[in-house]
């Protein structure tokens, strides 16, 4: 497998994960967060990329993180408007090839679709996830 | 298929777009949270069941949602703690046969399991969702 350069916006629970599995498999990794407190979830083991602190919706922080070399781009803060901002930054300005966005509201999933960005909604998937599991309950024949 | 009474404790986002589906589908839902602000995330043309006011931790708010005839409860609040004690007090007090629970730490869905519930963790299947996006990435051949 090729090694990639990415660059991970956000480090809560799933920017960390996401960039603990893909420091762990490899990739070079650099983590962008406004709080430095937040890198203490990345992982001693399995974590060997870097830390940049900042406003990933400037562009000045993006150029800290060396985006100019960046294969990918994964926006996963908690915040749509970022995570937009960052992403078409990173996509129009320094012309990153893959850019995928974490959205809350699925509302505006065909928009970043439209955008050219790839997007993934912990909305939507859990919410698959937890219709997959009832309607295997309904098929196990709960009373009606 | 079979109509169940369920109920989904927690109308944020992933709660509310849960009750939608399911009323939608036909089921029997009653939708429990905190703030009656809330509620205001329930669709007026899809949902067509019952709001409950109240702590999900507390007995008695489960008591006022009939569980005494739910076949399902999914616990989809933002707090692991709310999640977990409304799932155990819904399967253990009440007996509901299928009980689900959203949860956000990773490491804590084995111990659920080996409680007896169903779990589903959006930052886990995200993580997922987005590594399978990255691998994709990777077999188009972006560069080195």
């Amino acid at each position: 497998m090729r090694s990639l350069y990415v660059i991970v916006v956000g480090c809560g629970r799933l920017g960390a994960h996401l960039a603990n599995l893909l420091s762990h498999d490899g990739h070079r990794v650099v983590v962008i967060d406004r709080k430095a407190t937040s890198f203490a979830r990345l992982s001693v083991e399995a974590f060997s990329g870097f830390r940049v602190e900042g406003d990933a919706a400037q562009p000045e922080t993006l150029r800290r993180a060396h985006i100019e070399r960046a294969d990918l781009l994964v926006a996963a803060t908690h915040d749509d408007n970022v995570n937009l901002m960052a992403a078409l930054v990173a996509q129009r300005v320094f012309g990153v090839k893959h850019v995928m966005a974490r959205v809350y509201d699925p509302a505006r999933e065909e928009t970043y679709h439209d955008l050219g960005l790839e997007t993934v909604c912990p909305t939507r998937i859990a919410a698959e996830a937890f219709l997959g599991l009832v309607h295997r309950a309904v098929e196990e024949g709960v009373r009606a």
